[in-house]
């Protein structure tokens, strides 16, 4: 009995709009300043390094370039600058009521990417793969996602920019957090459950276990067979790549200058969560590449769940990205691609891997790591809430547990950076178990 | 199994830290521009206009003050300009995507207020009343709640304040909204379905009605008579009165110098919704003044539901604010105390009443009201999330509807202002039947 949304002329062209100098106009890539070069992606078939033609089913040209770029700045197209102008530059605010409840010396400063209309990071790259997507002809993109943000964030960029977009949502989210699909959907999204009996990989999935709770590996693998069945559809993922971390570099360029406003030198230490990395990534990576290049030291953390830990517990090897073996073979921290995590509540951090990226960067000890039990976590999440108003998102919490830890035993007067990847609003039934 | 989040130190003092002058520094009170001065509130018992000793009981004196005084510009606290701070001037944002998906020569902004930690307009008056009631030695706040706004917003103003909050919510919200009541406990808020029977009033409205849906009206007689019972308490509204319109001045103060940045002269119209009339005053109220004052002309439009058309169908007399009778007699546009309106997907709109002051400005011919159907509003709501990225409270899409069809009908280049008091997030359910 409802009538339908009318239908909207949707334009890639820019709206010519002035956007305001403190939205980058460029991404920062990590790789130009990296001490030693990547190990490339390989083919699952062949185990060789995977070149453009063995992308191209799943990506547009201008995404696959950028994955493997040298450049260290890549220039933002003007369309993508007036939409991160919607919410950007995001807010790096001083935490001085949080300071006063700790009774702590340091100085405690958040980057907070929850002003995104999604609540996360998320569309930093959302918008940018629809955008490529979009003007080399794509019009639907299919992807997984795990707790839902991912999902709302892709569904949110097809609006803007006038794609069709399908999610393969993990089961143990789909089920727990409907309002997320309900997000989704009133972007226009499309949310399936998966495993779902839409794609050989589920179906196969099902058959060996019918009562699975999912994994973001078994969505993975759902979309990436849809993308390449369909030659109109491309896949998006929301982690992991070299080119999704290089979108999120808008969070720590904008820290960058922010932090520089507001204090003088480098912050001593930086706290972000890590599930495929982006957010901590984007946070850290721009200020890893000031070490790299001006002699700066500052520390960079990554958070994870204990119940998750493929840095601190993974191993660093080649291995897949999803748990068909449909994705290239990418040298990473991981717990084996068919680890089952726990359904535990920050979904977003339940990926058995870590960006390649990111491995790289631990591993040649550029970056440290720790990982967070769960009920530290949310214990956190409410004495921040408290303090600053803001409810972090369940995976947040993690960063800002290591952050409030580090705040409690400091003695001087120390900077300390957190990133807080999103707000928790549609993820309350997380903290249910803790209020 | 959890660990007690630690108490930490509150104060009312504040950090000294430099506010913006973005941040108003006054409220704004329409009472010292109206041509023809208010109706008093009438005492209940006595029908006599009721006195500062009458509402002892209920409000502190400093509250009790704003609801009557003259005064055009009332000074805001420090302590509270530093809570403001984190999340004002809330940002008054041109429209150009829903234009252009429109197609309407009209120039469309809209002045967001789901900013705010709590996601929409609430806390701006919660946190005055924590303050002032916190000052003058009050321990415990008690209020009702319908969608779950107004309940959060008191909920976090305690947190950040550092008093105990009791609320009684709406059952029908109560029960269908499980993700507010969540919220309020991160924030250490305590929350009640009303009818409850914790009261006398519950316990009466249970006996003759044990279905009931609740209502607005009973959830106040509730939280009423808790803080008439505990001499440590005060009771708290988040709507209606004078003074809860007062302190939503902040809107419509921030509204005119941000649209004086980017606009020669007053705005041709402005939409806002219309439940209890704070968010409508709050954003309205200083274009009026201007209007008053200056002699511009802008339309001022109440967009109510047209399943609680207290403005456009109700009487304008005297009437209790609760179903028992509790509260003072005040001057309203009124559907009748016992009025219980259907269980509208909009509950912050289910209220029997309107502000006096806005019903007073409507009776003199000052503001105009419209009843939108709420298909019509979840139709615009979606429009809006698809071209703006923002998904709107379902007050909101009320003058979302208003303000689309407005432009959809325009054939100069007018300017319009839409008042968007929250973000709907937390209210996604309510969009369900329409997607």
């Amino acid at each position: 009995m409802t009538m339908p949304v009318p239908p909207v002329q949707r334009s890639l062209e820019p709206l010519g709009t002035a956007v305001p100098s403190t939205v980058p106009s460029h991404w920062y890539n990590l790789a130009a300043d990296l001490p030693e070069p990547m190990p490339p992606h390989l083919h699952p078939g062949t185990r060789e390094p995977v070149g453009p033609d063995d992308l191209a089913p799943l990506f547009p040209q201008a995404l696959i370039a950028q994955e493997v770029t040298a450049e260290r700045y890549v220039e933002i197209p003007q369309t993508i600058r007036e939409i991160y102008a919607m919410w950007r530059p995001s807010p790096l605010v001083r935490a001085e009521r949080l300071e006063r409840a700790l009774g702590t010396p340091a100085r405690i400063y958040y980057k907070y990417e929850g002003v995104s209309p999604a609540g996360s990071h998320k569309p930093n790259t959302a918008i940018a793969q629809a955008y490529y997507n979009a003007i080399e002809g794509t019009t639907t993109l299919t992807t997984e996602t795990g707790a839902g943000q991912w999902g709302a964030s892709l569904s949110l960029a097809g609006a803007l920019l006038g794609l069709d977009v399908e999610v393969w949502q993990v089961r143990a989210s789909y089920d727990s957090k409907p309002y997320r699909r309900l997000q989704m959907q009133v972007y226009g999204g499309i949310c399936h459950s998966s495993p779902s009996d839409l794609t050989e990989a589920g179906r196969a999935i099902l058959a060996s276990d019918p009562d699975t709770t999912g994994s973001l590996g078994m969505a993975i693998s759902e979309a990436v067979e849809a993308a390449a069945k369909n030659p109109k559809a491309h896949y998006s993922l929301g982690s992991v790549l070299n080119h999704v971390l290089l979108h999120q570099s808008v969070i720590g360029q904008e820290a960058l200058v922010q932090f520089a406003e507001v204090e003088s030198g480098a912050p001593d230490v930086i706290f972000g969560c890590a599930g495929g990395g982006s957010n901590l990534a984007g946070l850290t990576f721009p200020f890893l590449g000031q070490n790299l290049r001006e002699g700066t030291s500052t520390r960079l953390v990554a958070c994870e769940p204990a119940a998750c830990p493929s840095l601190t517990q993974g191993e660093y090897r080649y291995d897949h990205g999803d748990v068909a073996g449909l994705t290239p073979l990418m040298k990473m921290h991981t717990l084996g691609k068919d680890f089952v995590p726990p359904a535990i509540h920050a979904g977003g951090l339940r990926y058995h891997g870590m960006a390649p990226m990111v491995s790289h960067a631990v591993n040649l000890g550029l970056m440290e790591a720790v990982a967070v039990e769960q009920t530290d976590a949310f214990r956190a999440g409410v004495e921040f809430a408290r303090a600053e108003g803001i409810i972090p998102a369940p995976e947040s919490t993690h960063a800002v547990a290591a952050a409030i830890a580090h705040a409690r035993a400091a003695t001087t007067d120390e900077v300390i950076v957190l990133g807080l990847s999103g707000n928790g609003v549609l993820d309350l039934p997380a903290y249910d178990e803790y209020v």
